[in-house]
């Protein structure tokens, strides 16, 4: 055993009060609060590395596979399938593997919705929808309906269906905010093609997507590895793309050939369908849901009786995701981050919009990691405070 | 050992004279032909497999790290830096780590190097450059200057520099055509500024990256697993985007912020840097090109000598990457692809474009697998004529 093993090692036991079993299980992997890429299940990565070199006696590595293929087809299929048992996706929604990251959808959603009026609505609650708007802009007219920027996007504004623009053509929300740790509690109302934004809460609780017009995420959350875009878009909403829009991003061109009008990232889509699999064996999103308010419930509970520790979000606008919070003093706040870091607590940095720290606690992030977190914190405020 | 696996077992004692041990080796592992997601060498895999749970005691996977902490920043600058080693990139090159595949740098060549003339010279020599050829008249005039389409782009035309439009702001070329077999012997001379997609041939041989403007390639042949585009620029060719251009289409986007404007296909990436690393501790590209070079002329010179099977590409236009060729008699082609792939001989079927079989022998592909291939080429046609 190498001494950093070791050190871990005497850290973990005298932190965790986990056994020695336990702690020798978790020797290898560490608690990972980080912002995303994020967390993968532990589960997930071991069958992927029993399948990487030989995936099911075929003699090759899924990443070394045909994408025309009956395995792949198989494989890029039941994941398709099973993101739509597990989201309820009705038929006349398309579902896209596409590539590119959220910030390409940026583009894309203006480029392929905007009809004749080039308008739409946009609420501003942080970083994202700012880059968001500022893209839709070079395409036509935006119009932001509600903003919470007053405030360093710490709460989300209240919005009522008398807001929208009348000849909108949709409304743009991001409904959770990796940077700041807010969240919509209810979607908007009325008449509205609604698209989200939904690349850090997307299978992290229940969302009826007929509410949608669109909804697009990054993968690199609650999905698998980064390098996959997911898009889920109403079939009424393809075929209208602009003139100027590149092949590659109207939504028709892969709607039409099932994802597969180029090489789609194969990797990054088998390792999706792992999850995918798992979270629907595991209960599905109720279930989900339910762990996830649990975790999130016990670090704000610790949070709010604090002396030293305190959320940066209050009430309803609170994420299940992402939790930042501070000491209020820029020093403590360093010292935790780095004290955590040699208790396996990781990537517990602050962003820099809003400084102190964030505990990304996604999908499959486990409670024992939360409750970790929360002695560790317990015991630095008895020795700082 | 599975049924499947005993059989496979004898069929390559018998087929492949290798000893136990080198059978028992390749028992796990197939002779995969596949034109693309392609092979990965073995050791690549082994290594990705071994670091797949944990990362160098880092407690996670490389899928799941902040792509702004310090472990994936150090993979992705040394991925970098060992490809500019490997082909030689000077300075004033940016080399660029996108999505999206070659099929998105079709539309953002045109947005980003037209210039107020909007005007390119294609070269016309299969299914990829007409791609890339519909796609640039949707933002310009696209003039064809040389085609193979006459003998169904079963050569390479030739082309003289002064064919080239007088106003034209780049040359396209397809320097190997995936599903014909063909490439480029010599690159096109004179004053252009050269574009070329070289998706099928990048780091198979040598290039001198001074002589092309702009280099795009997708991953998943020479590089590693698909999911990643990469792109050569010479620096004086960015920053002239069309207006229309999305930010995430934009070259300058990318090469201002080290390819990290938003969340990289980090896991392609990783495995990219390990396919450089291992090219470069085994010779880099001369000894690569000796290498493929060696494994094309056996098959080449096989299929020449041969009264059963044939070449369907003549002479200089040979491709060392992808080698189609035909029986002449389609069921006796689709009776050898069904035999080979008994005998762990993968993937071989040609593209329906040109039929019969297709060899795809890319950097990773053994010699040893062209051996055995032309084994039992030699005994289908003992007993098939």
């Amino acid at each position: 055993m190498s001494l950093v093993l070791l050190t871990k090692y005497f850290h973990l036991r005298h932190l965790s009060n986990s056994s020695h079993a336990e702690i020798i299980l978790l020797m290898n992997r560490c608690y990972n609060f980080s912002a995303g890429p994020a967390n993968l299940p532990l589960e997930v990565l071991e069958q992927a590395q029993a399948d990487l070199v030989d995936y099911q006696e075929t003699g090759m590595s899924v990443m070394e596979m045909s994408h025309r293929g009956k395995t792949y087809m198989a494989i890029h299929q039941k994941a398709e399938k099973d993101l739509r048992l597990l989201m309820d996706i009705s038929e006349n929604y398309k579902v896209l593997f596409l590539q590119g990251g959220a910030s390409t959808q940026f583009a894309a959603v203006p480029m392929n919705l905007f009809s004749s009026n080039r308008s739409a609505d946009y609420v501003k609650t942080g970083a994202w929808s700012k880059k968001a708007i500022a893209e839709a802009k070079r395409y036509g007219t935006v119009r932001v309906i509600a903003s919470s920027e007053d405030k360093n996007f710490n709460y989300i504004p209240s919005i009522s269906a008398d807001q929208y623009s009348a000849n909108a053509d949709y409304l743009h929300i991001t409904s959770n905010n990796t940077i700041y740790g807010t969240c919509f509690a209810n979607l908007p109302t009325g008449e509205v093609t609604l698209v989200c934004d939904m690349s850090s809460d997307i299978l992290s609780k229940s969302y009826d997507v007929n509410k949608f017009g669109l909804i697009y995420a990054g993968s690199q959350k609650n999905i698998g590895p980064s390098g996959l875009t997911i898009v889920i878009v109403r079939e009424d909403l393809l075929g209208r793309a602009m003139d100027i829009t590149p092949t590659m991003l109207d939504y028709q061109t892969h709607a039409n050939s099932g994802s597969m009008f180029n090489t789609p990232p194969c990797f990054s889509i088998y390792m999706a369908g792992l999850v995918f699999e798992r979270m629907l064996s595991n209960g599905g999103i109720k279930s989900m849901e339910a762990r996830n308010k649990e975790k999130a419930q016990l670090l704000y509970d610790f949070l709010d009786q604090s002396n030293l520790f305190s959320a940066t979000v209050e009430g309803s606008s609170r994420s299940i995701m992402n939790i930042p919070f501070v000491t209020g003093r820029q020093d403590l706040d360093e010292q935790f981050i780095s004290e955590a870091e040699l208790n396996n607590l990781k990537t517990l940095k602050g962003h820099r919009s809003v400084g102190g720290m964030r505990a990304s606690i996604y999908n499959a992030f486990p409670k024992k990691g939360v409750e970790t977190l929360i002695d560790f914190m317990s015991e630095f405020e008895n020795s700082n405070v």
